[in-house]
């Protein structure tokens, strides 16, 4: 082989080129990165004009980035990466809930609130009791979790998109379970809207025939000591963008009942039970979890 | 398989959601990128924190490029990406000059200039003689080729880095050949320098252990009605870097004698000749390669 870069040896020109010194687990990303974008570019075969086109998508996508708004995030999203990356790292044992994306709107340190309490602060939409207990996988009620909650208005906006619009905190709150692993708090039956498509990704959105539009959906992030962190959200069953949501979230295990409430304080309710995998068993379940595959 | 996002069809629930009405050359790279990139993740493992790493890289390799300044295509050029698209699209029988990395620093409209004439306006390093002939495959010259040059001068930087301290035009230049097809200009004996390092890419080829210089090297743009145009650099021979140019520019035939001028006026002596191919030969030619590969 020439001790030059060829078109066949393009990768291990560029991976031998890396210090038997740099930090093993970052070798091993980039020599699989490079290995996989040349592979890539030999596949398609790319023209430069092409490249030029991909350089100057990168550059608007960083170039539009600020404070409130991460494309990148946004492109990783709706290419199924995310979803990837967190279904990698979340393997689960049936029965256990699923982790979904985590989205830009958290926002940590909400205020913990008595269960039954209305998160919904702005009076818009229709109210919705979600309740329902948290539990190990054996059916036992977990006590001391955490179930912090958080989700758009009846407009489609987070209130961290209209700081001057919504109350502060509006739809968002935290319960924590008693010994019963019990939850429940009033909040609006959410809406599905669009992510940001007035930038690079949501052009690119537009070029693919694609929607920008996520189904309407409830977030959870649901801790307790002694287990497995899930970050996930509850779908609305009968929302029309369930089967393309942009991001790629939904899974059936996901999708909850929207019943018609039975008193006139709630007109919907959502029941759904929260099953988190303990910390210690998180291994060697993800093992068994491969072979199965 | 689900209706919704797995880890095991994710390429298929992305690269699915694509309208049949996108432009097809479009969804045969995004569908083909979609596919490279989940199989990285896979391969890696990646996690959660590892991309978040990636978002913030990807997101400051954006924010900092100018009008003067291209990060993306630094990064693409030090994972040798810009070289394998390049050399995908340039594919050339044995005896052709052969194409590397075009860079940031062509000017279009150098002014044309007479054959001879010294290029190096500043006054700055070791003066050489540049000279050969443009010949097409059969040993014919070329009358009417357009030899596009340029360089950075002796500190290391092209004139367009410096606007207010190199003379405008500096080490650039335009020769049209005669009959005989030769080509000489005087210029200087070009320097090794280093990319601008200073920025997300350098910061990553420090963590990879790689240094960011160019061995030296005299860029040329060869042009001639009815023959492909060659963008190339030549490279001086004994330059420490030519076995780690850190974009992957160096090929075995790009290498150019550098030998001592044999009269005062020039220390030093570049002997060149290129050989162009016919434009309308190109796709059966290319075909041929890729049987021979």
């Amino acid at each position: 082989m020439s001790a030059y870069f060829t078109e066949d040896g393009s990768v291990e020109a560029v991976n031998g080129r890396m210090s038997a010194d740099a930090n093993p687990r970052l070798a091993e990303i980039m020599a699989s990165l490079v290995k996989h974008l040349h592979a890539f570019a030999k596949e398609t075969k790319l023209t430069p004009e092409e490249w030029e086109v991909g350089i100057d998508f990168l550059t608007k996508t960083g170039q539009i980035c600020s404070g409130e708004r991460q494309e990148f995030i946004l492109l990783s999203d709706t290419l199924g990466f995310s979803m990837l990356v967190d279904a990698i790292n979340n393997r689960r044992p049936t029965g256990a809930t699923e982790n979904t994306v985590f989205g830009p709107f958290h926002v940590p340190n909400a205020p913990v609130r008595e269960m039954g309490t209305n998160i919904s602060l702005d009076g818009k939409g229709e109210p919705c009791l979600f309740e329902g207990r948290v539990l190990d996988l054996d059916g036992n009620p977990i006590e001391g979790a955490r179930v912090d909650v958080w989700s758009d208005n009846a407009d489609g906006y987070y209130d961290v998109q209209q700081p001057h619009a919504q109350p502060k905190w509006n739809n968002r709150g935290i319960f924590v379970t008693g010994s019963d692993g019990r939850y429940s708090f009033v909040g609006i039956k959410p809406v599905s809207y669009p992510i940001p498509d007035d930038g690079p990704v949501g052009q690119m959105l537009g070029y693919l025939g694609r929607h920008p539009y996520r189904p309407a959906h409830m977030h959870y992030l649901v801790t307790a000591p002694g287990f497995q962190k899930v970050v996930t959200h509850t779908f609305v069953g009968d929302d029309p963008y369930l089967q393309s949501d942009t991001v790629f979230g939904v899974k059936d295990t996901l999708i909850a009942p929207f019943e018609r409430g039975t008193d006139n304080q709630t007109a919907w309710r959502s029941p759904f039970d929260f099953v988190l995998v303990p910390v210690h068993r998180a291994e060697s379940i993800s093992c068994n979890e491969d072979q199965r595959a």
